[in-house]
C-alpha cells in the first residue's frame, strides 16, 4: 500500500506537538502497539539509537569502565533500604505479584533504575582499597509508570545505560561525576550536533538519594528545555544504607562513594526536536544510519542501475551509504529520504553519467551541488562535516537568541510568554522562591551553570540577596 | 582481600555440577544477588557476551535481517490469541498487577518471547506482497519463571536474541528457518568451537505454535546434551489468528508465513561445559575477551615493566592483548589466567628480554613455547589458530566417542547409564514411545538429525516399522 505522501505533516508552527508525533511515525522511528505507553523502536529508529549507543559506549570503555548485567526485577525490600530513593520512585513503579500461578511472598519492581543492586553486589566485592574505583556500566531496558506519554520522551519502558561506580574519597566520585558528564555532553555536541548546557541541579530537582545531581540541558525547537542526560554524585548515603565498606591503606574502615549516570532513548526525541523541520527529519552526518542516499533517476535507462551501484561501492568506503533503485519515482524518493533526515542525496542519471557528474542535494539547506565525479570522494566528505556543523551552528544560534536575561518576575513571564527559551535569572537558593518561580511561570529550575554570571545582586523572586545564576524553561 | 586459590574448585569428576559452579564463580562470570533465580553478569562474563553476541548481530545483519525493540510487556488478551502459545508459556509468566499504587484493569506479562507483540505489528505495516519478507530481530531480555536455576543454563531472565519474520509463500518461512539454524551452527562451530547436530525436534519438544522447530545439540562434558539454539518454522497459525494478510500480485488476499529463532545466553553455559577443565574456563580464541595475557617476570627489575607495556602496545595491532603488572606473585596471576580461561599467557622476564625472546604458554595443552621476539607475531597468530581448531576437534572428538548407536531399549539403558552421551536408534514416529523411552532411561529426544541412517528397520521402543533415526540424550 503507497506510503501517504509526506508532505502531509503538521506544520511546526501550526501544532509542535502534531508535528513530533508525525515525523516519529512518517519517518518510521517508532509504531504504536496495544502496551500502553510503550513504544515500538522500528528498524530506522533502532539504527540511530544503535549509532548512539555505540558512539557513547566507545568513550564509557575508553574512560575505564567495563559492562555488566544487572537482574530486572528488584526485591521490595532491597529497595526500600534508601529511604530517599525508595520515596521517589515507589509511586511509579511496575509491580510484579504472580509467578506462574502463584503469589509471591515478596512482590517485586521491574527496575526503574538499579542503583540498589549495584549496592548489594558492592557489597559483596568491595573489601580492600585495591578493589577501588568500580567503574561499572549496564545497557538495560527500565520501567517507569507514566501517565502521560510520548514517544522517546516519556515512555513507561525505555532503553538506556546505566553507569555505577563506586570510589575511595568524595573527590574521586566528585571528579567521576564531572568526567561522565563531559562523556554526555560529547557524545550531544559532537555526535547528536545538539548543545548543551552544562550545571548542577538545585536540591529539590536532584535524583532520589543523590548529593547532588549534574545535568546537561538542551533546548528545543519551540523553545521548551529537554534535560539531555545526568550524573549523580551519590556521597556515601548508599554506601551508608547498605554497608559498603573497605579498608583503607591504614587498615581502617571506609565508606565508598558513588556515583550513577544515565543517557537515554530520549536524546532521539532532542535531536528530532533540535533538528526537524517541516520536511521531516535531519539527522546529523555522525549519528545518520544512512550519510548518503542515492536514487538513480531514469534507471531504466541501460547502465544507469550498474553505474549507480558502482557508486555505491566505491562510496562505501567513506560514508555509509545505500541506493533505492526501487520503482518509486524519484519525487516520491526524494520526499521519502527527506522526511527520514538523510543528510545527503545523491542523484545520477544518464546526461550525469555522459557529462561525469552527480548532483548532490544537502537536507539541512536543500542546495543542489553539480560535482564532477572525480571530486565525489573529497566533496562528500567535506560536505558530511559541514552539514554537522552546520546543524550544530544553527542549533547554537536558536538557543543563543532563545536565551533571555531578566532581573524581575515580570519580565520572566512577559519573555517566556512570549517565545519560551531558556530564561537566565539570579536566585537566592532558597526552594519557596524555586516553587513561586514556577506556580507563576510554569517554568521550572533546568540546572545552576558551572558557567556563572552575576547579573545583578538581588533573587529575581523575593528581595534576598543572590546566590547563584540560574537557568530556568518550561521543560519536557 | 585476596582471592582463594584457584585450584580450589570441585574437579569435574568428583562432581561435576559443583564444578560448574565453582567455575562460573572463580572466574568471576557470575554473582548471585537477593533476586531469586537471576543473575548478574560480571564484567568477563559480558565481555564474553557481547563477543558472541556481536559476531551473531553481524550474521543476523549481513543475511538481510533489522534490529528492532518491542515492548517489556504483554497485555494478557493478546497473548492470549494463539491458543497453543499461551498453553505453553501461561504457567511460566511473571506477572505484572500494579502500576505504581493502582491495580491494572489487565494485567502484564513479562515478555517470555516476544511472537504475539511482532505479530501485532506485522498486522499494522504488512499489506502488500511488496511489503515481504519482513526481517526483524531484535536483542533484549526476557523472563520465565523456572523453579530450579544455574547460572547462564537455565535463569528467571535471560537475554537472547530474538528474531521474527514474515514471508509471502510456506517455502520462503522453510528457507528462512535452514538459514538462521546454519548461521547458529557456524557461530557455534567457528566462534566457540562447540560442535553441533542440526535437526528437527519431535511433535512433542517442538516450540509452542510452531508447525515445526529445528535445533542444534550440543554434547556437554559430562555426556549430557544441551539444546543450544532453536530456530522454528511458525507456519500460518500465528498469521490466522493475528489476521496478518497480504495482497499477492494477483490481487488475492493472503496469509503469511513466519518464523522465529532464539540464541541466549545459554550459551556461554555450553561454553563452559564443553572446553572447561580442571584448572578452570578454557575460552577458544575468537570468543575470548583477552586472547593473550602477558605476565611480566621480576616486574620491578629495571626496564621489564616498559618493555612488557611496550610488547602489549605491539601486539596489540593482532589480538586482544591484556597485560597484569599487579604487584601480585606470577604463580598467582598463572592461575587466575588459567581459571579464566585465557587462551595465550605471555611470560617475559629480564633474562628473556636478553636473550630477545618471550615465553607462550597455551591454555588448552599447557605447553610452553620459548619464541624468538621476531618470530612473535607469526607465532601468536598461528597459535590462536591452532587453539581455536584443536578445541573444535577435542569437543568433536568427544562427542563422537560419546555417540552410541542402539537398536533396542536394554542397550538404550545400558550405554546410557554408562557413560551418558548422545544415543542414537530408529523410532516408529509415536509421542507414546518416546514417553516410553523417557520414562524408563529418563533420555529425551533431541532431534531428528538432518543427516539420517538407518541402522534397523524398526523402532528401537516398539516393534512397529522405523520412520526415523532420534538422537536421545539426558539434557540440561
Amino acid at each position: 500500500m503507497a506510503k501517504e505522501f509526506v508532505k502531509d505533516i503538521t506544520s511546526m508552527e501550526e501544532d509542535f506537538a502534531q508535528w513530533y508525533t508525525d515525523v516519529v511515525k512518517k519517518a518510521d522511528l517508532v509504531d504504536y502497539s496495544s502496551v500502553r505507553g510503550s513504544m515500538i523502536i522500528r528498524p530506522y529508529g533502532y539504527a540511530l539509537w544503535e549509532n548512539v549507543r555505540d558512539a557513547l559506549d566507545k568513550r564509557i570503555k575508553e574512560t575505564g569502565h567495563q559492562n555488566v548485567y544487572m537482574p530486572l526485577f528488584i526485591p521490595e525490600s532491597l529497595l526500600q533500604k534508601e529511604k530517599d530513593h525508595i520515596e521517589g520512585f515507589a509511586p511509579e513503579v511496575a509491580w510484579v505479584t504472580h509467578g506462574g500461578s502463584e503469589e509471591l511472598t515478596e512482590r517485586l519492581v521491574v527496575r526503574p533504575t538499579s542503583e540498589v543492586l549495584f549496592c548489594e553486589h558492592y557489597k559483596n566485592i568491595i573489601h580492600s582499597y585495591r578493589d577501588l574505583p568500580k567503574l561499572y556500566n549496564q545497557w538495560a531496558n527500565v520501567v517507569r509508570w507514566e501517565k502521560t506519554t510520548r514517544p522517546f520522551l516519556r515512555t513507561l519502558e525505555f532503553l538506556w545505560q546505566e553507569g555505577h561506580t563506586a570510589h575511595a574519597t568524595d573527590e574521586d566520585a566528585h571528579e567521576e561525576t564531572t568526567r561522565m558528564l563531559d562523556v554526555y555532553a560529547e557524545i550531544c555536541e559532537k555526535v547528536l550536533a545538539i548543545p548543551v548546557v552544562k550545571g548542577q541541579k538545585t536540591e529539590k530537582e536532584k535524583f532520589a538519594g543523590a548529593k547532588f545531581t549534574y545535568t546537561i540541558e538542551s533546548l528545543m525547537h519551540d523553545g521548551k528545555a529537554l534535560q539531555t542526560a545526568t550524573s549523580h554524585h551519590l556521597g556515601d548515603g548508599f554506601a551508608k544504607s547498605f554497608g559498603i565498606q573497605y579498608t583503607d591503606k591504614e587498615g581502617k574502615l571506609q565508606y565508598v562513594h558513588q556515583t550513577s549516570w544515565g543517557f537515554t532513548t530520549r536524546v532521539i526525541g532532542a535531536l528530532i526536536m533540535v533538528h526537524g523541520d517541516n520536511r521531516g527529519l535531519v539527522i546529523p552526518p555522525k549519528a545518520a544510519p544512512t550519510q548518503v542516499m542515492i536514487v538513480p533517476i531514469a534507471q531504466h535507462k541501460e547502465g544507469v542501475l550498474d553505474y549507480a551501484y558502482g557508486l555505491k561501492g566505491e562510496l562505501s568506503k567513506l560514508a555509509r551509504v545505500d541506493i533505492d533503485a526501487s520503482d518509486k519515482k524519484p519525487g516520491w524518493k526524494f520526499n521519502e529520504y527527506e522526511m527520514k533526515g538523510i543528510p545527503l542525496r545523491l542523484e545520477v542519471g544518464p546526461k550525469d553519467i555522459e557529462n561525469k557528474q552527480v548532483v548532490l542535494v544537502r537536507r539541512d539547506t536543500a542546495e543542489k551541488i553539480v560535482v564532477a565525479t572525480d571530486q565525489l570522494h573529497e566533496t562528500i566528505e567535506q560536505l558530511l562535516e559541514d552539514i554537522q556543523q552546520n546543524l550544530y551552528d544553527k542549533a547554537l544560534q536558536l538557543r543563543e537568541e532563545k536565551t533571555k536575561s531578566v532581573t524581575n518576575l515580570e519580565s520572566f513571564k512577559e519573555k517566556l510568554e512570549a517565545e519560551g527559551g531558556f530564561i537566565k535569572s539570579m536566585w537566592c537558593g532558597d526552594q519557596a522562591c524555586e516553587d513561586r518561580i514556577k506556580e507563576e511561570t510554569g517554568a521550572t529550575s533546568r540546572c545552576i551553570p558551572f558557567e556563572q554570571e552575576e547579573l545583578t545582586t538581588t533573587c529575581v523572586c523575593c528581595d534576598k540577596g543572590a546566590k547563584q545564576m540560574v537557568y530556568w524553561a518550561k521543560a519536557y
